[in-house]
């Protein structure tokens, strides 16, 4: 009977893979528009994959090193299973696939969804959000696919030898390894793509809007096909693998948690395994249903819109409420209400936290209003007043995930808070229950940049202004759609990096028993056979408290590491921006004709800046994120690391908020002067706002967004590597 | 011969006084210049005598609540010792006083220093200096004074009922308390005076120097006064608050270590304890030692002065490694020689961090020049790059705090991590040592401020240019020399937050044993008995562990807690200047005549706009810092409460350095820039630069330094609550 709820993962995979093909085939046969608006989306294309495949070459070269080193510490070392390596390296490719195909897809959405927009907004809505959903369900189609095939593969190979509760806790940890490979993929693409995206951006608007006082995506500006480009290999390519990674994670540490907490009762451990795989794929098919529930009458305004969007959102949410109960009464697990109180937790701190963000960052509000209020007195007081505001902002998104994390732990845990594995599995199932709508929830967020981009095409081919309106109206209501998916993603994010620490404890386990310590001491005598220990056990064996100094130090080099990394990649925006603004500077000196616009400028050199600045300073910090927590692995040992994972994410995680926030409702201050308040645009006011906005870039879509993805990839390098930290301090 | 040592700490206490005196008394002998000098300082000091007293006012309040509360739990309830509410008051009363006498000395003595100026850079130094030596020495003086008095005054009254070892402990643990009141009252100070300063300053910067194009502290700028009060309640009395209570919270957590690592070797205890008192007495008298060795011929060009201020430095830090052992050996301490590397590494430490922050923060280095080139593309790239410099400028002191962590540790424990209680020691001692020497290192920190006074005085009663430049030329020089000084506050703040977490759980075990839980029993039948329970016991017992999901939660509020501090503070600045700013325009606007200098603005008007800004602003977030640990520990309980600890400790110290450097990096980029670089002043680039510097004030002037002082008073309270805490969930 569970095994043939099995078949449900990879059948909600290839559903969602055939709905993306057909969603993409349906905005393939609209028409591009004008031979202008075709010409330039096929330079922005063009720039975007010239960009990607370079970055791709980058990758590769990173995970083949990471794959050698994997195949010697399984073949040479025998610290670490056979199957790792492959594992990673599915898992980065897929994650790079999904970043790829939903990168593919928007290049050839945004001329069509601008021409669309000639028509009527409707039907550009239609076209800019059915190609955000070839995204959304491309990533949860791939990523349920490699889940599916490796799941058949792992279970058919690797033998039972410790029993079969043994079995699914090696298959399951095994699995966690793709996770690493996904996160790694994600982290480079963010990391990278982010770079581009900003330095683009903000060059382009430094000397563009500021100083030569041309609008936004205009043709005369030689970066403006380099911002376009961005908006593509960042936003779009970069959110792909990001959610991606995400996606998997939560569902693949569930698993793994699934997996200890019922070690002992076999029948109930395979479906604890595979309960949140049928969460996400069965949520997958709601989205499905979702997306179609996105349809307005031709004439419709805004509101209505946004009405619409919302309703596919809420109907997908709902039944997942619905369809969680069910699955899990059918699999017969114990304690389904509980777990199920945890699904329906996660669902609401998601909402919670979305519903935050948007206070904080539109400017229907308080706060982004008195943000904006305070340009009036110059660039300085709106950036003082967003750092405070954003900094504030994090106040509740953490209150919500400390509750949800009790709550969510408490629901599976029958209310024990003994009953740590059960707990744990509940604030696991609760990050795959906000993600399992992913595939509608990513398409809310998706369409966004491709209206962006939309727009910028509408601009660049000169079509009339109230086209660019249009956009920007879909792009602005895609901003508070998005909000809900972020409060998700955010979420998730610290829920499912929560979970991991305990597998991280598992896989330090399983490490023991491979080189042969099949017993851990205490001092005093004491001892309990390492097979049977219990999570307190460990923490005890290792003393993994807060008096252990090396927990502590841990502690603080992991709250560096998220401040480090932020100033690493902020700092790379900067310099690659700098570069940027020469550039645009030099051109518009030396290209006589540009700026009347009877010389084309040089867009290719302004891409190929952007290409090297991304290239060049992408590695280092995502290298620190592999390197750093092997590093603590060899020198502090395992509570050195059990410190740093919390401190990164802990630290990590609000300033990922803050970053966020701050950035965001930058950028709306910005809008809400441009609509006409304070001054309007030109304004000194405005002036000030975009200030604000431009340091905003880099904060919402380069580091702050990364670290989310920091904070996991560090915890899925200290998993696959532990078996080899226990060898190195055992041996 | 132990007790006949005691001694030695109520002399030094005594000669620093006097010697405070002394100096006081030079400097008032000196003449104050013209009449308009003098009428201007006295504006300044009534106007800074005023806001202090309003400020006392409000924080009596607060003090009054919290006293009664105190008594409460001592008398009502029995769940504290009685002597705690008078410990609390004295030790707030001494703290404000510090900074009460430091304020008094700098506003007389800025008028002096600018008097002197016109002779000579050096007479100019030296009265400065001087001056700033009155507040060093008043610190430690009144610190160390206090200490004595309680430590006879309980001596006498505590009886030894629980054992000689026992009451040491009673008696350390107390005067922690003491520690509570200094830093309730040094946040206050801080918060306050930081949001008054800044709301001052910015306002004054952003209608001054950026729209009416007048310079600092022209006598047309009606906030111009209020800036110079704001530097000395802000900076100056600030500041003394806030070192007062590094300077005890070091002393008395390491004393309370000491009494906790030997509590079963009464003999040795008392040794223990008074260790680092007897290190700090010493340490005051080689500081005068220090201070009269700051000597230059007539003729000293500002290399001079330099070399001559870290000569007096110098010669206090190596007499202090020399005496430091000496006392050791002199108390027949065991491992002595392993607690003297404990205290070298803490000096090590200190002037590590002093030297990255040299790095991070001097336009004589790559970081800030490169600040000020970004300069060049507008205000947006210098806050990205000062963002990003600041963010990646927190490794290198995270890095030493860890090093020296460990090996303060290690030294002290004879290289055995097991050897807890001995090592926590070796990092309080670490402490110690940085801040021995607190009496010449806050001088050299404490007469920046009232140099920069001494140049807004000279400015507004029209003094030549030369006679700014010389004050200008101090007020660099501190900045400097003040970089070691703050290096040795930053790091003892960390250190010593980690030696408080070890008396949060010996004030726990207390209170334990004061409601008869007279033993600990862990689930299988296990036990300890209280009183003779390990730190490693507790963490077993209260399951102080990271899977604990209490302490989880408490890491990340405890993260949120310094974000969200930091938030309020910065919106109260914004908010305040704001208002300043209106009113400066108002001004300029409807007093005819202010611009051309014919009417002199209202400038009282300004010093109420920042005394209410102030006074409503500071309340928030400082008792936020008191009631958040009392919640947490009433919620989630003692694991709650020690990840809430370590999460604002880690979080908060990176946050802390990332915002103080990045502040005066952005300071010293506007510097660089003045001196008639990228353009000089009046450039683009300039205009950008002060651009930074504004959004910079808050970051080093209000935030940054307030959360060294959120940090330790959350612990302290803690630690003081601790009795109600346990009383609450075992009753």
């Amino acid at each position: 009977m569970e095994s043939n709820l099995f078949w449900f993962i990879p059948l909600g995979s290839i559903l969602a893979l055939i709905f993306a093909f057909v969603f993409f085939r349906q905005m393939k046969r609209e028409s591009e528009g004008t031979d202008t608006m075709a010409k330039i989306a096929y330079h922005v294309r063009k720039g975007a994959m010239a960009y990607i495949k370079q970055q791709y070459k980058v990758v590769a070269i990173v995970f083949l090193i990471i794959t050698m080193t994997f195949a010697f510490l399984a073949y040479g070392l025998h610290v670490q299973n056979n199957w790792v390596w492959g594992a990673f390296l599915t898992g980065g490719f897929f994650s790079g696939l999904a970043g790829f195909f939903g990168m593919k897809t928007a290049t050839y959405a945004s001329s069509r969804t601008a021409n669309a927009a000639r028509k009527s907004l409707n039907s550009s809505l239609r076209i800019a959000f059915r190609s955000g959903a070839v995204m959304g369900l491309v990533v949860v189609g791939l990523a349920l696919l490699d889940i599916s095939i490796w799941f058949i593969i792992l279970n058919r190979f690797i033998g039972s030898a410790g029993g079969e509760g043994h079995k699914l806790m090696i298959i399951t940890t095994t699995m966690l390894t793709f996770g690493m490979g996904a996160s790694t993929q994600a982290l480079f693409a963010r990391v990278g793509g982010g770079i581009f995206t900003k330095a683009a951006d903000v060059g382009a608007d430094l000397v563009g809007k500021i100083e030569a006082g041309i609008p936004e995506d205009d043709p005369r500006n030689p970066a403006a096909i380099a911002d376009n480009v961005g908006d593509n290999v960042g936003d779009v390519a970069g959110m792909g693998a990001d959610l991606y990674e995400s996606y998997c994670g939560s569902i693949l540490a569930t698993a793994a948690l699934g997996a200890a907490a019922f070690m002992s009762e076999s029948a109930v451990q395979f479906k604890a395994v595979i309960a949140p795989m049928l969460i996400a794929a069965v949520g997958t098919i709601l989205s499905i249903i979702g997306i179609y529930a996105v349809r307005t009458s031709e004439k419709a305004d805004q509101k209505q819109l946004m009405g619409s969007l919302n309703r596919g959102v809420t109907l997908s949410s709902v039944l997942i409420v619905v369809f969680s109960l069910l699955i899990l009464k059918l699999l017969n697990i114990p304690n389904a209400l509980g777990i199920w109180g945890s699904i329906i937790t996660g669902l609401f701190v998601g909402i919670g936290i979305g519903k935050v963000t948007e206070y904080y960052t539109s400017h229907s509000f308080k706060p982004t209003r008195a943000i904006a209020e305070s340009a009036k007195t110059g660039p300085a007081t709106v950036i003082i007043s967003g750092l405070g505001t954003g900094m504030l902002s994090t106040t509740f998104p953490v209150l919500f995930v400390v509750i949800g994390t009790i709550l969510s732990f408490l629901f599976s845990a029958g209310f024990d808070f003994s009953n740590m594995r059960l707990g744990l599995y509940g604030i696991g199932i609760a990050a795959v229950g906000m993600l399992s709508t992913l595939g509608i929830t990513l398409a809310t967020d998706a369409y966004g940049p491709i209206a962006d981009n939309a727009g910028g095409n509408a601009e660049m081919s000169g079509l009339p202004p109230e086209i660019r309106r249009r956009t920007d109206a879909l792009d602005a209501l895609g901003n508070t759609t998005a909000a809900t998916g972020k409060g998700f993603a955010i979420g998730s994010a610290a829920l499912t990096a929560l979970a991991l620490l305990s597998s991280y404890i598992e896989e330090i386990k399983i490490g023991m028993l491979r080189i042969g310590e099949n017993v851990l001491s205490f001092g005093n005598g004491e001892f309990v056979k390492t097979a049977s220990a219990t999570l307190m056990d460990f923490m005890r064996y290792y003393e993994i408290n807060l008096m252990n100094p090396k927990v502590i130090v841990g502690v603080f080099i992991g709250s560096m590491m998220a401040f480090m990394f932020c100033g690493l990649t902020m700092n790379a925006v900067g310099r690659a921006a700098s570069k940027m603004v020469d550039e645009v500077r030099r051109q518009f000196k030396e290209i006589k004709g540009i700026l009347d616009g009877s010389v084309e400028p040089d867009y290719e050199r302004c891409v190929e800046i952007s290409t090297k600045g991304a290239q060049r300073e992408m590695l280092l910090p995502s290298l620190l994120a592999i390197i750093v927590p092997i590093i603590i692995g060899v020198v502090f040992g395992v509570p050195g690391v059990m410190g740093l994972l919390i401190g990164s994410l802990s630290s990590g995680f609000v300033l990922a908020i803050f970053m966020a926030n701050t950035g965001g409702a930058w950028d709306n201050a910005k809008k809400f002067i441009e609509e006409g308040n304070l001054g309007g645009k030109g304004s000194d006011a405005h002036k000030a706002s975009v200030i604000g906005d431009t340091v905003g870039d880099p904060f919402k879509d380069t580091s702050g967004p990364s670290l989310n993805i920091l904070i996991k990839l560090m915890s899925m390098v200290s998993i696959v590597m532990a078996g080899f930290i226990v060898a190195f301090h055992l041996l």
